[in-house]
């Protein structure tokens, strides 16, 4: 059997699956869930072997030292990923929830309720760690997964899964839940992009050339979580106090992830006091500057901000700035080079708020607070399998729910349409 | 300027006008609405005109008469196409709906809301009255929509959709909201497809090469409205009277729709007596029985059904027919050749509805009741753009909401992440 046949017969056993899982009982689930954290903690000397051998591999590569350590798991690291699986247990069931319910003149009854997507297909790149995240949270919220990781992580990716399988199938997990695709072809992306049939989602998690690659080559939905070109616009009447705060917290407190800041924009009316305090500060946190004409005339040392800076996501401790004449220009810059990520305004003036969350279109919009708090932890949601910059069924971070769908139940009494038999 | 670069700038226009559509307000919207839907009834004379050189276009290239029909406007359908446009108008506005709100610990209050989608690209075959329905569903719920009409209607849907940017434009309608491509080439649904920067979703509308070719060139998502295979499951307790009425009318109400039923499946236990009965009335309708042999055992003169039979939507006065044992084969077979449109089971155990209702995986499961009601008229809907055969934002009737997704808004006090400044 090829490859291609593989990946197919992959696709057609977890659709059954997807059968089983659909209907299987919230405590079922959770006690399955906490068999496969256990058999994570049980085989760690199995998975940290195997993470021997990738790393070795890696290293022969020539893989860098933050790729290297984004691979490595030890003792502490695995027991955190069977934490992770433990806390999805505890996460409410979304499956079943009836998001409406209506009686229709004709005697109908119509119930919209929660029901899982079905087969959901995960393509990720190096950390091992997203084999049993991603695996835990299809599997709660009652879909089949097949995950496709980095081949830099293959020996751990097999061992982990395998170890979620075998805890799982002691628990009554159904057969062909969670598959890994063994092979490290490049291949593979492709034949499971092309089973529209068997698979109803893809999601993928990495880089934007990975990104790209699976958005070209898709037939079925594919949620993206693009860059995030994150800007905060400080206005005339903000607290610059709390402004400088905010910026600092936005773009330092974790500069290599999609909601820092990348862009900062300040009303010309408190640009050269407000400037003036905050760019020495940043520099002395080790943030590089580049800014426009007029920012450059505030502070001479600062590196002139070219056009292609606006449109960077550069996830390292830089920062564009920009002075605007008012919250509409801020408006503007944001829509035509923004990634619809997150942004912000700080002002104490509730009408100029009151326009940037109306007319800015990111998944979150924030007042007087950091762009680092988009995030499905601190929201409140428990967990994220990541943060949507789609515009389509989830948007922002993605818990449970948004792995989920809906259909609607009709319970009728022999109704026919218009009378006619 | 070439026709992609005109597509293109058709992107740009659409994508600075969504901006506009999503802050406006509801009244505006209805009075623009208004204001088109009595344009197309003072144009009419111009419509006509238009319609009648399609008309005679088609009859030149051989269309069919159904084509022609299709394709065909009159007084009654220009004022029934008004008359959509005011229904429109009375729907109540999606946008802006407050779908959560909640507080977190640190004080920040986050607050879900429904916006519009973005630019929506509608491409369609025949029917003109599609370029009215869509741009009005479409700027109710505050997208902007670049439509793609077939060629055989283009003289229609180019006056149909001037006479509404004009009527729209007298009443305030942004520029650019409603914009259709003028050219018929077939090149214009690549250059759309590939417009994943200014186009957030695409609804084809239309066969089933029609949406095979969008799927397969679109970057962005797709929302598709594929095939209804739809099953009528008669169990052992059903009343079969009731059977009856609702077999007959899921197959012959309107045989030519996507939810009309396709096969029946009877249990075992009822065969005889149902079929016995069922049949000759079918057959006195006018539908051709194919059956498989334990069918064909009851009444002879059946034609075998073939493993093609079972797969195929007939959108005619044909209907499939299989003996099954139980529900739970009936369940299977509906998973491997049905299409998650509509199925239904007609039973008076609650027990094996229950088990059918939650095990079929379709957009409407109906228990006791015609699958012709799978329709947003018929849920209470108002209207739909479509019944979606995906699982992802949108399955079953696609109403306003569907048209629109959520953002959130969070509101703050200078709250920075993890109170590193």
């Amino acid at each position: 059997m090829g490859l291609r046949e593989e990946i197919q017969l992959m696709g057609r056993q977890a659709r059954r699956a997807s059968r089983e899982l659909a209907v299987l009982p919230a405590e079922r689930k959770n006690a399955i869930l906490r068999a496969m954290a256990d058999g994570l903690e049980a085989g760690a000397g199995r998975i940290e072997e195997a993470n021997r051998e990738d790393l070795e591999r890696g290293r022969e590569r020539g893989l860098s030292a933050a790729m290297l350590d984004r691979l490595a798991l030890d003792g502490a690291r695995i027991r955190a990923m069977a934490q992770g699986v433990r806390e999805v247990a505890e996460l409410a069931d979304p499956v079943g929830e009836v998001l409406a319910e209506w009686d229709r003149p004709n005697g109908l009854r119509i119930t919209k309720v929660r029901v899982p997507i079905g087969v959901i297909g995960i393509i990720y790149e190096s950390r091992p760690n997203v084999t049993s995240d991603a695996a835990a949270l299809c599997f709660k919220s009652g879909n089949a997964t097949i995950l496709r990781g980095g081949s830099e992580a293959i020996a751990s990716n097999r061992v982990i899964a395998e170890v979620l399988q075998a805890a799982g199938a002691s628990a009554g997990l159904p057969a062909h839940s969670i598959q890994l695709i063994g092979a490290t072809d490049r291949e593979s992306v492709r034949y499971l992009a092309e089973m529209d049939e068997s698979l109803d989602l893809i999601v993928p998690r990495g880089g934007k050339g990975l990104i790209e690659t699976v958005v070209s080559l898709a037939r079925m939905p594919v949620i993206k979580h693009y860059d995030g070109i994150c800007h905060v616009y400080v206005d005339a009447a903000a607290d610059l106090g709390m402004a400088e705060r905010i910026v600092c917290n936005a773009k330092c407190q974790k500069p290599g992830v999609c909601n820092a800041a990348e862009t900062l924009l300040v009303h010309e009316a408190v640009a050269e006091r407000f400037l003036s305090a905050l760019i020495p500060a940043l520099r002395s946190a080790g943030v590089e500057v580049r800014g426009d004409e007029r920012v450059r005339g505030i502070c001479a040392e600062v590196v002139a901000a070219t056009e292609e800076d606006w449109a960077t996501e550069y996830l390292a401790l830089i920062l564009s700035v920009k002075v605007v004449a008012d919250v509409e220009e801020a408006m503007e810059h944001i829509a035509r080079y923004g990634s619809r990520h997150s942004d912000c305004i700080v002002t104490e003036d509730a009408v100029a708020a009151g326009r940037f969350l109306a007319g800015v279109d990111s998944a979150a919009v924030f007042w007087n607070a950091s762009t680092r708090f988009n995030d499905g932890g601190e929201f409140g949601f428990g967990c994220e399998i990541g943060i949507s910059t789609d515009k389509l069924h989830a948007r922002g971070p993605m818990g449970l729910p948004e792995l989920t769908i809906y259909k609607y139940l009709v319970r009728g009494t022999g109704q026919v349409r218009n009378g006619v038999s």
